[in-house]
């Protein structure tokens, strides 16, 4: 608990003085106001994050692949086998998944991390073994996780968070495996938003009609068997932990672990789809200023990521109807991040570049 | 005229057969199928334009500003001065503008292009002069160009595209800068689609409520007063060069001939917002075809670009409220189509990784 403890208390509110300060640069630069849209509010949070304007560029960046499997897949909620997790894993390995070829395309290092799968991997490069347990236990039938284990995970995902970024990171990009997680993430998308599981549920990586409603009233047994009530919130963190122990996932709670490093660390995240969200949910339960520091970088198929993205705030960057997660939205939205923040270095003013500025001009003459 | 019509008989229909290959490669890939939504897409498409599967990486990139003034500023459409086109062109081959930023992060290459410009540009690197006149004409008081001023136009963005796809590039992108050429682009998107001036006419870089109402009376002027039918539909090729000579600017013409350019030469072209959205649909007039080498980089705010993407057939890749030009959500897109093409080529196989495709095996196995 020591190490939650010290994240907690280091995590401070973005820099709004940066903020304005970013704001304020924007309108100088050589473009009409607010013509960049979503991208001139990134590089103000950005600006926030590192408290300084202009903020730093997002470069080196590392994505980090929490990995683990979960007991509700006893269930049948989704038509993937068990095994595929540790096939995928092995996959991410060697290079040859789509969350390698987009991190290669963004320039972005990757980093796999067992919190949970069910199954003894081999030693690799790249492989980090933060292993808790061979998956979850069934969220539908009791807690998925001890309270300790739940802890244990959030601390995994913190730590990863440190040292990447001590080993000289800017930016840090979550990523996930875990077959049957889109289920754990409706569940706790009820627990954190007080939502219906009908709501937030959806059918993941190819859930059929029936599969669907069969997964609905399995995250519905979950919330009623663990004795979630549907206030969406959790108030002490205590109770927090319970939620989380009771219906996520190791992966959810060592990216909830990742959200609060990030923070801690005064360093963006860039969350990936509706595992990263529910993560964050979680995150932002812990320590509110933490989703200062968050960029979403897509919008998922999962309905229940536009309610999470709302619950906290955020506008997705990429909309392109993805999904399938490992981190494959976040690591599109990169790109985008880093050339919000370049537009704050390289783009000269309009006096600089002596471009006529409207707006300036009309407040010096009225009569134009 | 001999340019453009070469141009036009070299343009071949995308190839269905590498496009049919590309769809069945990404349902081997180590992704459920379809996860990659709209990207998928990209690549088929881009697959269609090689005649190849995998479509080879769309790289080195080349963006083209194409500049030029409009006589229809006079009309007070825009609260920006004429003067600062010719400024805005100093900025970027100074690298000081929003394009030079996004470019330098996507590392592709930038070409101004003159074809209109109403002032004499010092020679610089980066700066091709194709000037065909110093500005058009007013579109509401009679025709912007001549028909030999619009074909000249279009050959110019031929040759550029040409030139450019010599040079070695795989990917073309287009970008504009034009005081006022949003009204032209409304004006050219009645004339291809045969919607009304208040459906396609917005605010452009900043015009209030009242230079809105102006703007679309002034863009409903210019249609009669040229005798431009509600039909939107040319017909033959010399009414689609009086209609574009009629309404449009003299970077719409080149950017039309810069579309035509890359589908003869087959090399995708990223179409950035409403200026080069009208243009497209000049190119579509002129040879339907052209389409097939077209990506659409990003929904611009102006009310004209979703109806001109609806009529093309075309999704936006990206979606952030911009409102600029240049270039600069095209730019924010190239990265995306990228990616799209890397899975093809890195991404491993259900069967090479050792994945099990729950596709495949239900195939194999009816009574899973």
């Amino acid at each position: 608990m020591e190490i939650l403890d010290q994240t907690l208390a280091a995590i401070r509110p973005a820099d709004l003085q940066a903020m304005a300060d970013a704001r304020a640069h924007q309108d100088r630069l050589t473009k009409p106001r607010g013509a960049l849209g979503v991208l001139e509010e990134v590089a103000v949070r950005l600006a926030g994050v590192a408290g300084a304007c202009p903020p730093p560029a997002p470069a080196p960046a590392a994505l980090a692949i929490f990995a683990a499997d979960h007991g509700v897949h006893a269930q049948g909620v989704t038509p993937w086998p068990r095994e595929v997790t540790t096939q995928m894993v092995l996959n991410f390995l060697a290079g040859g998944a789509v969350a390698n070829a987009f991190a290669a395309q963004a320039g972005v290092s990757v980093t796999v991390v067992d919190v949970g799968v069910a199954a003894d991997l081999p030693e690799a490069p790249g492989l980090v073994s933060r292993k808790i347990a061979y998956g979850t236990a069934d969220l539908s039938a009791g807690p998925a996780m001890t309270a300790e284990q739940a802890v244990a995970a959030l601390e995994a995902g913190i730590t990863v968070a440190r040292d990447l970024v001590a080993q000289g990171n800017a930016c840090l990009v979550t990523g996930d495996m875990g077959i049957a997680n889109t289920t754990a993430s409706a569940a706790l998308i009820c627990a954190f938003t007080g939502r219906d599981a009908a709501d937030t549920t959806g059918r993941g990586t190819g859930a059929d009609d029936a599969t669907l409603r069969h997964k609905i009233e399995i995250v519905r047994r979950g919330l009623e068997v663990n004795d979630i009530p549907g206030d969406g919130d959790p108030g002490s963190r205590s109770e927090v932990v319970r939620r989380l122990a009771a219906v996520g996932g190791l992966e959810h709670a060592a990216l909830a672990g990742f959200v609060l490093g990030a923070a801690a660390a005064r360093v963006p995240v860039i969350l990936d789809g509706v595992i990263a969200g529910a993560a964050a949910l979680v995150a932002a339960a812990l320590a509110p200023d933490a989703v200062g520091y968050c960029l979403a970088g897509h919008r998922s198929a999962e309905p229940g990521h536009a309610i999470t993205l709302d619950h906290l705030g955020l506008r997705a960057l990429v909309d392109l109807e993805l999904r399938l997660g490992e981190g494959t939205g976040a690591l599109l939205a990169y790109p985008l991040v880093s050339a919000a923040v370049r537009v704050m270095h390289e783009v000269a003013t309009f006096d600089s570049a002596g471009v006529t500025d409207k707006d300036a001009q009309a407040t010096l003459d009225p009569s134009t």
